[in-house]
C-alpha cells in the first residue's frame, strides 16, 4: 500500500534517501572493520571515513584537516562553543535569544557555571539580528568573544547575512560559530570566502542518516576534544566512528550540493504557492519572519488567529495524514511555546505551524494541504 | 565470491548481524520520522525508541527510566565521569591504569581543570584490581568519592568482581562507575542485585550497529546532562535520536543475551583451545591477564618473545586474512605501546596480540590461525 502521508515538517528530518542507504549498505554489512584497526576490514572502513571527509571538504571548499565528524548538530554546537570558552578563551559569547536550543542550553551552562558572561544581541521587528545592535555589543567590550548565530533560522527560516557577520567578527578579533545545519548543501557556503570559525551540520536534515553529523573547525584555532578517549578524529572526537553513517552523511551532502540550484528553485515555487494561496485565501493569516526577504527557502511559517479550531490544526492535520509541526522538532515533544516565536512576536497570542519542503514535495500536495487547512478551520 | 578472511578482532568491533539489520531496515526507510514530532511518523519512532528502552531495561532487571540512550561507550564514560564530578559531588576519583582511554582521557581533564583528585588502585601481578588497596583507599579519604573501574579489560580480559566493588562502594557512600562494554548482555547482569550507579554499552561490540550504545543511570542519582540542548532522552542527552542505531541497539542485545549461555561456552571453548595448542606448541609463549581464571571468554592476549618475525606477526597475519589486534582498537591506529600491558608488565618486552572471539569463529579457523603463527614465526 502507498504511503498517503503529505511529510511537511523536513526542518524536522527529512526521509533518507535510498542513493544514501545504497551507499551506506557495505559498512552495514560486509565493510563491518574499525577504522583504527590495522588489517584489511579496518583499512577499508579508514579509507570510506577519509573519502568522505575529501568530498566534504570539497564541497565547501576547504581542507579535509578541518572536517570532522560528529554523530549530530547538537553534539557540534556543544563542541564548538564549549571548546571556544575552554580552550579558545573566550570570556563572552554574543548569541541570539532565537537560537537553537543545542547552541541556548550550552551557553546558558556556561553562564551558570561563571565560565562566560552572556550578551543577547537584539532582534528587529522580523526577527532578522540587528547587525547595528551585534556590532555596537562587540565594540564594547575587550573580552574575547564568541559569536553563536544560526546561518538560518529552524522555526521561521530567517536567513542570517553570514559574510557581513563574518567580517564583524575579523574586525573585532571574535570567534564566530555558525550553526549551518537546515541550510549546508542548500545554499553554497564557500568557507574560502567567509570569515568563520565553526560551522555544524547534521546528515538527516538533508535526506542523510540520523546520528551522522559535522563540525568544521578553521584551521587557525585549535581547541580540545568535547568528547576524550580515544584517538578517532585525529584526537578530536573519541568514539568508533559510526562508519556508515559518516559514509552517509558524505554522500547525502553531496547529492544535496549536486541539484542545489535545481532544487532550490522548484522548492521556493512551492513554498511561494503555498503563501500565496493561504494569504489570498484565508482571512486574517499571518506569517512569521521575513517571508518575502531573506528567508530558507524550503521553510514557511504561517501564522492563524487563536480559536478553537487552530488551536487543534496540528492534530486534525495528523488525522488527515498531514505533517507539520508547531516549531523545532527538539521541543516539541515538551508542551512549550516557541521561545523563537516568543522573542520576535512577545504576546502574540496566535498559534503558529510549521511548514517546511524538500524536493519530495508536489504542488498537488500544497493544494490538498490548503484545500485541508481551508476545511479545518 | 566468499570472503576467506578469519576476523578475531571482536573486542574491537563486531559484524552487524543480518536479523539486527533487518529490525533497524524499517527505521532505515519507511519509519524515518523525528522521535520528538506529534504526527504519525513520529510517533511510530517514538514507540521504536521506547519499547528499546523497555526491552533493554527487562534484560539488565531494572527500570525503563534508568536507560539512557548514547552513540556509544566513550560518550556514556563521559557523560557518567564527568556527571558525577559535576553534579553528583565527586572530589576525588579512584580508577586504575588498566581503563579503557574514555575513561582515563576523561578523568585526566577533571584532574587537569582541578575539579577532581585522582587515586589509581594498584593492580596485582596478574592485572586484576587489588581490592585491599581499593578499600584502603576509599577507607582513607572523607571525600565524595567516584570508583570508576571496568567490567572486563579490553586488552587482557580480566573480569572485576562487580559485586564486591559495588559492596565497598555501598559501605563507603562511594559512587560506581562500571564500564560494561565488552561484558553486557555476554554475562548476565541483575541491575537489582549489584550496587552500582553506572554502567555504559556500545552496540557494534555485541553485532550491534555503530553509533549506538546506551548509559544506565541508577534512578537513586541525577545528573544534568553531559550533551546539552534539546529535550531527548528526558531532557539527559540532547539530538535527535538515531531511531535505527536504539532499535539495532536493543535488537542485538536481546540476541546476546538470549544466547549468552550457550554461545559463551562454545566461545570459551575456542579460547582455551587456541589457548592450549599456542602454550603447547609455541616455545616461550606467555599469555597476558588471568586466562585461567577470572577472565572474558571472547578474549585471549597472547605474548611472543620480541623477535624480527614476532615484531611482523600482526602484519603477516593480516596478509594471510588472519586479523586481530595488539589491543585496543581506540589507541591501535597511533603507534603507542600498550597502556594496559605498560601498567600490567612493566619492561615487559615482548610482542603482544590479542585475539578476540564471537560464536561464528569456528575450531578450523583456530587451526589455520595456530598453524600460520608456527609459519610465520
Amino acid at each position: 500500500m502507498e504511503d498517503c502521508r503529505i511529510y511537511l515538517d523536513n526542518a524536522a528530518t527529512t526521509p533518507l534517501s535510498k542513493t544514501v542507504l545504497d551507499a551506506m549498505m557495505p559498512y552495514l554489512t560486509t565493510h563491518f572493520g574499525n577504522p583504527s584497526a590495522i588489517y584489511s576490514y579496518g583499512r577499508e572502513a579508514k579509507l570510506a571515513v577519509e573519502n568522505a571527509r575529501k568530498a566534504v571538504a570539497k564541497i565547501l571548499n576547504t581542507q579535509p584537516s578541518e572536517i570532522f565528524f560528529t554523530v549530530g548538530g547538537t553534539e557540534s554546537a556543544n563542541t564548538a562553543i564549549t571548546g571556544a570558552v575552554r580552550d579558545l578563551g573566550c570570556k563572552r559569547i554574543i548569541t541570539s535569544a532565537i537560537e537553537h536550543h543545542a547552541t541556548l542550553r550550552t551557553v546558558q551552562r556556561l553562564q551558570q557555571t561563571g565560565e562566560a558572561v552572556v550578551n543577547y544581541v537584539q532582534l528587529l521587528p522580523d526577527g532578522h539580528i540587528d547587525l547595528n545592535d551585534l556590532e555596537k555589543l562587540l565594540a564594547e567590550s575587550e573580552a574575547k568573544t564568541l559569536i553563536a548565530l544560526m546561518h538560518a533560522n529552524n522555526e521561521i527560516g530567517n536567513l542570517l547575512d553570514i559574510r557581513t557577520v563574518g567580517e564583524l567578527c575579523k574586525k573585532y578579533h571574535a570567534i564566530f560559530y555558525c550553526d549551518t545545519v537546515q541550510t549546508i548543501g542548500r545554499f553554497p557556503l564557500d568557507l574560502k570566502e567567509i570569515f568563520v570559525h565553526f560551522i555544524s551540520a547534521s546528515a538527516h536534515k538533508f535526506h542523510g542518516p540520523k546520528g551522522a553529523g559535522m563540525l568544521y573547525i578553521n584551521e587557525n584555532i585549535g581547541i580540545k576534544p568535547f568528547i576524550n578517549g580515544g584517538a578517532q578524529e585525529r584526537n578530536m572526537r573519541a568514539g568508533t566512528e559510526n562508519v556508515a553513517g559518516i559514509v552517509g552523511f558524505a554522500k547525502a551532502l553531496q547529492i544535496t550540493a549536486d541539484n542545489c540550484e535545481q532544487n532550490s528553485r522548484s522548492i521556493q515555487e512551492l513554498k511561494m504557492y503555498l503563501y500565496h494561496r493561504l494569504k489570498n485565501e484565508i482571512p486574517n493569516i499571518g506569517f512569521n519572519g521575513d517571508v518575502e526577504g531573506q528567508s530558507l527557502y524550503a521553510l514557511l511559517n504561517v501564522s492563524f488567529p487563536k480559536t478553537d479550531k487552530t488551536e487543534m490544526l496540528l492534530y486534525n492535520l495528523d488525522i488527515h495524514h498531514i505533517c507539520a509541526s508547531s516549531g523545532s522538532a527538539c521541543s516539541s515533544g515538551v508542551n512549550q511555546a516557541s521561545h523563537v516565536l516568543e522573542a520576535v512576536y512577545p504576546n502574540h497570542n496566535r498559534v503558529a505551524i510549521r511548514f517546511s519542503f524538500s524536493e519530495e514535495n508536489t504542488k498537488e500536495e500544497i493544494d490538498i494541504v490548503v484545500e485541508k487547512i481551508k476545511e479545518l478551520i
